[in-house]
């Protein structure tokens, strides 16, 4: 997503975020070749102090923003949480660990960025709305749940859909130039899939590049009508 | 729910759990009433301890179970969790205390008692299956959210519907005879509801007793095509 932001952009900054900056190879490696258009921030969506020290230095660089991506998420983590086969396997500790990463912390980030999106709205791009896109998945939907399992993800996931869309309310009713959105970005080959990309069918496997380029466009073409609605990569809206 | 299944059945047991058995004057009334058959456990769903305690007791008295009504939850507790009315109230505290009750608790309850709900079906009922019923909240609907805030009791609502809606996946594939239901019980004069009684529009604030008898009545007439479905008191089914 950084990467498409600064190359696809002639002007422009990107603050990325991260937990561990120093380790950051992949984002790293952009700031020696963007320089200043890239700002690199340390953030943590379970340590709500370094989301508000983010914020601080988003206010005193650029004062506002046009587009927030929450990209941020849980499945697994070796020896701590796995996607749950059976209702037997279903621990307290992980439901809780996944709906604090994956549906606390990109609601406690919007809630302490809103000013600056607000501030922001669609200036510097070609839209009317500055854009706060939270990458969902399809196993969060409701309606659409046909195999069971990932009960900690599924409704952590779920959780984040409602949390949105009750976001997406308020920024309508008070009419602030930010539009909401949900995005499914399909089964891409990052770590997060790894461990299950051996059941996905063939062709359904997206590198990160064909994934971020169909969400980039779903993004970039956001209009108030799509506020609060949910999206897969393709553009098709994904029942709750 | 338990002054209900008492009179309504002239044999049959009820285990009613609660915090405080000491403190729970209701229950101690009808157990001085209905004696042998009424059996209360002390139950916290956020202590999974108590939990596997409640379904140790149950198996060794009963053995099986034909009903399990999870109908505890928390809205507002005075000094430590409010009903947010907008974005720059969530705390992420209450997000996970709401979460915490009101779906993690209900679905390790399921997973402690799923096996004297397999071994119960619909025995001594005219029922073919056992029931699961999850009180559940229109509130927690996704697609029917128009109004916004109550960001962490919502958020709580939708995951335990996804949570039921997984379970339910499961017993089907497995063949256990157990339907798993969500329910709205409409706004009911309780505790619970107290402090926000006001807006309720006339005819609205049902009793206790209107809102138990139209929900016994979507239990009674529970079947296996119901199952993992999200239905209101009056029968109607609402969107995810």
């Amino acid at each position: 997503m950084v990467k498409h932001l600064l190359e696809k952009n002639e002007k422009g900054h990107v603050v990325a975020t991260c937990r561990n900056p120093g380790q950051a190879t992949g984002l790293l490696e952009l700031k020696n070749k963007f320089d200043e258009r890239l700002c690199i921030l340390q953030l943590d969506v379970t340590n709500e102090t370094t989301i508000k020290a983010s914020a601080k230095s988003i206010e005193e660089r650029y004062g506002s923003l046009n587009l927030l991506i929450n990209a941020s998420g849980i499945l697994s983590i070796p020896n701590v949480i796995q996607p749950e086969t059976t209702l037997y396997k279903v621990e307290k500790s992980s439901l809780l660990h996944a709906y604090e990463v994956n549906a606390v912390g990109p609601i406690l980030v919007i809630k302490h960025l809103w000013p600056f999106l607000k501030a922001g709205g669609g200036s510097g791009t070609e839209r009317e709305v500055a854009v706060v896109a939270n990458l969902s998945a399809r196993v969060g939907s409701i309606g659409d749940n046909r195999l069971g399992g990932w009960h900690s993800y599924r409704a952590s996931k779920t959780a984040l859909n409602q949390l949105t869309k009750n976001v997406s309310v308020e920024f309508a009713r008070k009419k602030d130039p930010i539009v909401c959105i949900l995005l499914h970005p399909g089964t891409v080959d990052t770590d997060l899939s790894r461990p299950f990309q051996r059941n996905v069918p063939e062709g359904k496997l997206f590198t990160k590049e064909f994934s971020v380029q169909k969400l980039m466009t779903i993004i970039n073409n956001a209009k108030s009508q799509d506020n609060g609605k949910f999206f897969a990569w393709d553009g098709q809206e994904i029942p709750w």
